[in-house]
Formats: C-alpha cells, sequence, structure tokens
C-alpha cells in the first residue's frame, strides 16, 4: 500500500496502519522521508512524556501504572520502548514485558517497540518518526522509555516535553554518577521503588544537587513512586501535567520545537549518510579502500573522504 | 604545534604529545582526519581489550586490577574509559576514579577517559582514534571500558580484539535482558563480585545460554573474579592472551580489521555530516527552514535533505 493511503487510514485511527507505518519508517530512512513527508503535518498535538533511568529502577512497571492513570483521566496513550538491547539480539525486551499487561486489549492503548537494526539503524531518528506518527494517530500522550545515557537515549529523551530520570534508592557508585549525569536533562526526577530502605536519603541528596544546580525557570520536582503498588503515580501525573502548562505558559513550546527539529535535521542527515555509504559497498572502489586500510596505506578517515566524495558525486541519481 | 611534530614526538613515548593528540581528535573530527594520516601506519601492534558491563558491575576495579596483572607480566598499558554520562554533565566520573588509583604515578601506564561534547560529538569514532594513538604511543595492552550498550558503546567494544562483558549475581530482570543482548558480541564472560550470593548460578545461568547460542569456532569462557579482592585476575588475563592468540592463530586478524575499518567510515562519514551541518546552523537558509518546520510548513526529513544539498554544495571548498 502507498504512503498516502496508510497515512490516510492512519488518520482516521487504524491501529494496523500506525504499526506498519512505524516498520516503515524503522527499516529505511528514504521510506521514513516518505511517510513523514505525509505525516508531519498532522502532529503537534500530542504530549510527550519521556521517562529514562537505569536498569532495574522499574521504569516499565512505572509506564505501565502511568499509562493506567493518564486512561482514568480519558487521555488515550501511545507507548514507546527504545530497546538499546536489540542491536545484539534483535529482540525486544522492555516491549514484551508491557505488553504483557492488561493494556494492550485496551483501544485506546497502542504500544509500540523500537530497535536498532545494526549501525544503520539511526534509533533516534526512527524513535522521533514514531513518536510523530502516533502523534498523528491522535494519542493524547505519548509516553517514551530508553534505558541509559548514551547519545541516541539522549537524543531521544530531548524529543520529548517533560523528561523524567528515575532512580531507585541503594545502588551503586556509577548509578549515583549518572544520576549526576542526568541533571540537565530532567525536568521531574521520580525515586522509585520507595518503600525501600534509603528512599528518604535519596529524595534529600536529589534536592541537594538540584539546590546546588540552581536551574532557572522550572525547578525539577522530585517524586517518590512505588510503581509495583501504585503509589505516587497519581502525583507524577499531576506534576507532568503542571511540567507542560508551564512551557505552554512561557512560550516554551516553539523554542522546544526548534531545538527538536535541530537535532532531528542532523540525526536524518546522519541516517542518509550511513545508508549511502552502506550501498557503496558492494563498489570495487570500497573494497580496494578497505583493503588499502588493512594494509595500512591509508587511513580509516582518508578513506571515508574519498567515499564520501563517491557518494557526493552519486547524490543525483537519488530520490 | 604541527600534528607531524607531535606525531614525531608521540612515536619517542612522549606523554603530553599523546595526551595533546587525544584532545585534538576530541575536539574536531578535522584536525582528527590529520592526526589519524600521520598517525594510522604506525599502528597494529597492540592487543586491544574491551570491556562493557551495567552501572554497579564493578568494571573499573576490574580494570584497575588488569592492568597491574598485565603490568606484572612486564606489559605496558593504555586505558580509556568511555564516560557516557558526560553528554550532561561535561564530568568525567569513570575516569577521575581510575585516577585515584595508583597506577597513575606508573610511566608504564596511560589513562585517559573520553566524553562526548554533544550531538556532534562521535563518541565512537573519536575512541577508535584514540585507541590508534595510544597504540602508536607504543603501549602493548589497551583496555578500553564503556557503560551499556548504546549503538556508540557496540562500535567501541567491537573495536576491540577481545569483548568482555561484565556482570554480577542478583541483578534485577533488565539486566538479564542485557545481557541476553550482549551475548553476541562478548568473547569472555566475567562474574564479577563471585563472592557474592548467586554467583554460582549466574555462572551456570550463562553457560546454559552461551550452550544454546552455540556459536562457531571461540567458545566464550565464563569466568569469576572478585576484583576488589584480586581474585581471579590472572585468570582473567590468560583467557584474554588465549582469545588474542586463537584470533592470530586463526588468521581472524585481518577479517577483524576489515570490520573494524568498516565501522569506522561510516562513524567518520556521520561526523563529517555532523560538522557540516553545524557550520550551517548560521545561515539564513537553515534558519529560515528551522522556522518552517516549526511552522509545519515542511518536514525534518524534507528539510535535511536541502541542508544536504546545500552541503554537498560546499563540498569544494573544504579540506
Amino acid at each position: 500500500m502507498r504512503e498516502e493511503d496508510l497515512t490516510a487510514k492512519l488518520l482516521k485511527g487504524d491501529r494496523r496502519a500506525a504499526a506498519k507505518l512505524i516498520t516503515t519508517i524503522e527499516n529505511n530512512p528514504r521510506d521514513a522521508k516518505k511517510v513523514m513527508r505525509e505525516v508531519y503535518r498532522h502532529t503537534g498535538r500530542a504530549q510527550i512524556v519521556g521517562i529514562t533511568g537505569p536498569p532495574g529502577s522499574g521504569k516499565s512497571t512505572l509506564i505501565d501504572r502511568l499509562t493506567s492513570e493518564f486512561r482514568k483521566r480519558g487521555k488515550t496513550v501511545g507507548v514507546i520502548a527504545v530497546d538499546v538491547s536489540s542491536p545484539f539480539s534483535g529482540g525486544a525486551f522492555l516491549g514484551d514485558r508491557i505488553r504483557m499487561k492488561n493494556l494492550s486489549t485496551d483501544s485506546g492503548v497502542f504500544i509500540r517497540s523500537m530497535a536498532t537494526r545494526g549501525c544503520m539503524g539511526g534509533l533516534a531518528r526512527a524513535t522521533c518518526d514514531a513518536i510523530k506518527i502516533l502523534d498523528a494517530f491522535g494519542k493524547d500522550v505519548i509516553l517514551v522509555e530508553t534505558v541509559g545515557t548514551g547519545q541516541d537515549e539522549v537524543d531521544i529523551i530531548n524529543a520529548a516535553h517533560t523528561s523524567i530520570v528515575v532512580t531507585v534508592p541503594g545502588l551503586g557508585d556509577e548509578i549515583q554518577a549518572i544520576k549526576a549525569g542526568t541533571m540537565e536533562i530532567a525536568d521531574i526526577f521520580v525515586v522509585n521503588k520507595a518503600d525501600r530502605e534509603g528512599a528518604d536519603m535519596a529524595v534529600s541528596e536529589l534536592r541537594a544537587m538540584l539546590d546546588l544546580a540552581d536551574k532557572r525557570g522550572w525547578k525539577p520536582p522530585v517524586v517518590m513512586t512505588a510503581a509495583i503498588e501504585g503509589t505516587g503515580i497519581a502525583g507524577l501525573v499531576d506534576r507532568i501535567n503542571e511540567h507542560y502548562k508551564y512551557l505552554k505558559d512561557n512560550d516554551l513550546l516553539k523554542p522546544w520545537l526548534k531545538r527538536r527539529a535541530e537535532m532531528e535535521i542532523v540525526n536524518i542527515a546522519k541516517d542518509i549518510v550511513a545508508r549511502d555509504v552502506a550501498e557503496m559497498k558492494k563498489s570495487d572502489a570500497y573494497k580496494k579502500l578497505l583493503e588499502e586500510i588493512v594494509e595500512k596505506k591509508i587511513d580509516p578517515h582518508s578513506a571515508a573522504d574519498k567515499i564520501m566524495k563517491m557518494v557526493k558525486k552519486g547524490a543525483g541519481r537519488k530520490g
């Protein structure tokens, strides 16, 4: 089916069209261009929430509970679980785990996991596109889950209106470092598993760090939750909505959209180049350069330069 | 000082030249090209070992002990700690922690942490270049530490002869998923903190997974360590050396070098493009496109296409 037809179906709320379009934008940046050319003008209505935190912090359960709470408040919800483990395994652990829940029978909820497909993948690019598809699809709230703090994850989190960093009491030293590292992106901190020992301490530490950081404007709240018991979830949704309102009231949505566009342009450009290079792989010139690198006759930088020149020459041929 | 002079000093074992060259390749992919053009032909002697694992698995301590063990065996060691937390904070937690150890007074050891500097960073590209600088510098063994399994980390780990995945007993569900996700890259598994309860179980689980995976050729061993106590470190170094010997004995070094070159070419190309786009930012055409994206008159993909065309037109101007 052509992209235009799928988009028309998407806008009418066809779930299969949504799923198919996301698969399309995942598999090929060039097809993604066709899809997004149709879809983009229908975006801009959804409230986008990014959730990140170390493995074991209970993000999946938290997202499950947040989804239920938003549903209670009459909102439809899209969930995108970004699966960093998949470059290797092709699996989709986070998505699968979420899918097991009852939510999947609710037509007001659409759940999707994203996974990189090797280095041509462009996970951040694909996830930003998927967010827009769910936005055009009509979901009121889109929750995006990532693990860790690699560049892809940072870009993904920056594509959300509101970024939530989840932590749990009693994690080790390196976790502390990562927590410190995420200070600048968090609009809201969540201390999950708040029934564990050390929860109050974790909250105080975070608040102390926030005082030191002395952020102007929005001051990130620290929210305690126990996602498994469902404690603190309603309060967290209140904070999320407050932050969104703050952006709107202070004319910050347009600057946010601009920052997102800048990040997307770079990622799309990288994706195009990665694909261009991949398409060169069968050429004799490419194979010869590889041999020369192995034999130390040329360095990878100079080889990449030559390949880029070949790509640029061939640029006229492609859509 | 010119790159050629710095390289000459590097080859004579000048530490400051090494540090300065790494800073250069970190800050600018175009300067990196100049440096690597000089440095690359002097590489190929070092044994490169990549170490990854979730936060809290004790990688830093493990690397500290591995360094001591290699030193005992008469090898000089370079350590590169790749700090994923830094896109936000600019800090260098892992590196700092390592630096605190006594190793830093040993002239046979060179320690460096790498950090992304925003989305232009190209962490994988920079780390691959830094590995080569330490190789040309004359370090016998280069240990590269990363956290997590984002695409940058995968690329970095694939730039090593031997990839070690570290885990610890008793971590949560998501860790299991990540562990499963790293099956395909691990040449050696380490169960660290082996004095903890559940260590034997973790080892059996890993061995069962490995049996299912049915890898041909090299069968990844599972090694127990207690890095803080120093237990199991000598055995681990033996396994690392066995794997390196396996690559050499089976003529696998050349295919490895080719795979690395292919990955590097893509990352260098992406880096060049990211920088090209960044250089467009002040142009009126770029600013106009951003406005149009915000107003939904054009989608980010079509805008990126236009910017790429502008970049390609201007391609003749630059080195």
